[in-house]
């Protein structure tokens, strides 16, 4: 018999017991012995829920109870979520959770904590919902050097972005929408500053990096907010759609480039697919190429779905010295300085200008005028090769005073 | 040290020394011991091969050295591939295959001596080449109950397919010049008649019926022989592409519908990014949702990249009674009958027809008008809502006389 605890009962703690009610005989015949839900503990009443007798809000109860050998966390954040992983992984417990900010902040400390007590920290749904990514970044392409990632990891700004797309709304209004239908949260800055994105590229970044742990902090991150309606116009002029894109790129041995922000992404492109709510991340690795992961990156049973899963596989490594991540802190800086990293850039002026005036502030490189998709401005792409700096764009830019913006092109 | 034995020095055995020489401190990393190939066994001379020093061509110095604890497969065929792969089970060895009709053929025999043996049976690039399809099936999502796999899984028709929608070639133009690139083999009957995408099919049906064995041979498998220019013209103009695709659906409790053929696949429908010898396998899970996985379905480096995978699984796991998959032959018939299953399709007429003379062959059904694509032809979608089976269809456009032919429906 496996014995589950369950860390907080909001939407993907509750999945996580409804998907194992729903699959119950599937699951037992996996584990090949059967499998329920001991304890569920939280602070606050669930009175109408089916599985309101296992509730708890006596913390004791709940690590006192010697018959759960799997622990899922699902309460989110670095406070309590940290020290109740780290009571039960000192326990000896498997725990299993969805946290991805929990991961990318003690990722290093918490799979120390699991090894050193012979269990598993397992964190499949903390990034790309239920899409199958960790295990097969990690396991199936453990014989590629991962060379690049490139996800777009968010779905509410990925819904935000679609609906101005397809319905020519501008950012406001289409956040709305997206709190309206559930997609965004009444405080949406973590989802549409990019700071989940960015939690979610750090733990997928320390995992191609071989275990060398990526700190979110120190990765450039921008959001969505001053994506306008324009700027779709050109997208759609330019065969694109306008994504937030999570990058990671293997720049040389033991260091990195890595980046959240909005991207323009040719249609043909496979990771364009994603629209609305769904995920999609391509994966390049320099044995099997080029590859890519689609589905749901959020939403209730979608993500218990993978909680589950992981679940599963703690269950069936017990005391069995599971083979698990293993981070460290890097002993230098590995990621490349913003300002060091390459861009190719779409970049808009105010009014029709003559481009052979600012050919001087891009030396060696080509400037290729792009027909405006908008009255009054004119538009240029700049940094084939890889050869253009942010530093050099940004520096360039400044001397424009025609300048509206710019916005960075995928490739 | 692990040592691994190598069976089969062809293109994906070789690309399995290739891989672990290229990556070989990131997998040495990743198990945290090293890691070699100690000895090749095949029948031919491969003189100028850095490997060269290893191969052997007696069987039992292969099997009598204890060194080896995982041995992959990459023979083919089931004759002498099925012998050495039960000889190296029986000893206790895991084996790693990339050999889809072994596994789809023997797979049964093959997982339950590998039990017996405390050993492993892994078969990661049977299916999808490099892409990580049957890991993620069988353990990323465990929790689900797998509803539908629609996968275009052979690299070969692919490209052809992909020749004639892009170059208005006819198939036999576009076989040529797959043969001319090496996508094609001088006999490509097992891609082009589908028997391969069949194979494949098969294990992930096995996978995804919990282990319920299906046999290839009960699969309705249509090939991409007749497909013709003008169908390419048709799915041009319905926004869609022509994919041989291999789907599984549940059908209820215990059984399914299976069929590989070629279909009309909306551009919208994720699977479609895949052209050229690229695959896509998109899988439906009754919590998950959908998903999607894509990559290079073949290829020396990207097979080679899911074996060595594997082989590291195997070695992590070696005398810990790893868990693997576990199939059973079916008590009864799973596969519904071709005839029953359900179908919605795009019939092409000669000549200009008045459907309305047509329609009480389709009793009950929608006939869909066409704008004929062709000269000289009238088109029509039939088989909404899934109430059409194979037989009312064939029953009914064999009383046409003006029938061309018929294309089917992703749907």
């Amino acid at each position: 018999m496996i014995n589950i605890g369950i860390l907080g009962f909001g939407v993907v703690g509750s999945g996580v017991a409804e998907v194992i009610a729903m699959n119950l005989e599937k699951l037992e015949k996996h584990l090949e012995q059967p499998i329920r839900v001991k304890r569920i503990l939280d602070v606050r009443d669930f009175d109408d829920s089916p599985f309101s007798d296992l509730l708890t809000k006596d913390a004791d109860v709940f690590f006192n109870d010697t018959d759960i050998s799997v622990v899922v966390e699902t309460i989110g954040g670095v406070g309590i979520a940290y020290e109740f992983t780290s009571r039960a992984l000192s326990q000896g417990k498997s725990v299993v959770t969805s946290n991805k900010e929990l991961v990318a902040t003690h990722g290093v400390e918490l799979l120390q904590l699991a090894k050193d007590n012979h269990c598993a920290y397992f964190f499949e749904a903390a990034v790309g919902g239920g899409i199958p990514i960790i295990r097969p970044l990690h396991r199936c392409l453990a014989a590629n050097r991962i060379t690049k990632i490139a996800g777009i990891v968010n779905g509410t700004t990925n819904y935000i972005l679609t609906q101005m797309e397809l319905s020519d709304m501008d950012f406001s209004d289409a956040l709305s929408r997206a709190q309206l239908k559930g997609y965004a949260e009444s405080n949406p800055a973590a989802d549409i500053e990019g700071i989940d994105a960015q939690r979610k590229i750090a733990i997928l970044s320390s995992i191609a990096m071989n275990g060398i742990y990526i700190n979110p902090d120190q990765i450039h991150t921008e959001g969505i907010k001053n994506v306008g309606v324009e700027d779709m116009t050109y997208a759609r002029a330019l065969g694109a759609k306008i994504k937030l894109l999570a990058i990671y790129k293997s720049y040389k041995e033991g260091s990195c480039e890595v980046i959240v922000a909005p991207h323009l992404v040719d249609r043909s492109e496979p990771i364009s697919v994603a629209d609305g709510v769904f995920n999609a991340i391509a994966v390049d690795g320099n044995a099997l190429g080029p590859s890519m992961f689609y589905g749901k990156g959020a939403g209730k049973l979608a993500t218990a779905s993978a909680v589950v899963a992981d679940v599963l596989d703690a269950a069936l490594h017990q005391s069995k010295n599971a083979h698990i991540m293993s981070w460290t802190y890097p002993e230098h800086t590995v990621i490349k300085p913003f300002e060091d990293m390459h861009v190719i850039a779409l970049v808009r002026l105010k009014g029709t200008v003559d481009l052979n005036l600012y050919r001087r502030l891009f030396p060696n490189q080509q400037i290729k005028p792009v027909v405006s998709a908008v009255p009054q401005e004119t538009a240029f792409v700049v940094g084939q090769e890889g050869t253009l700096t942010e530093k050099m764009l940004s520096e360039a830019t400044s001397q424009i005073k025609e300048f509206i913006s710019l916005i960075r092109i995928y490739s």
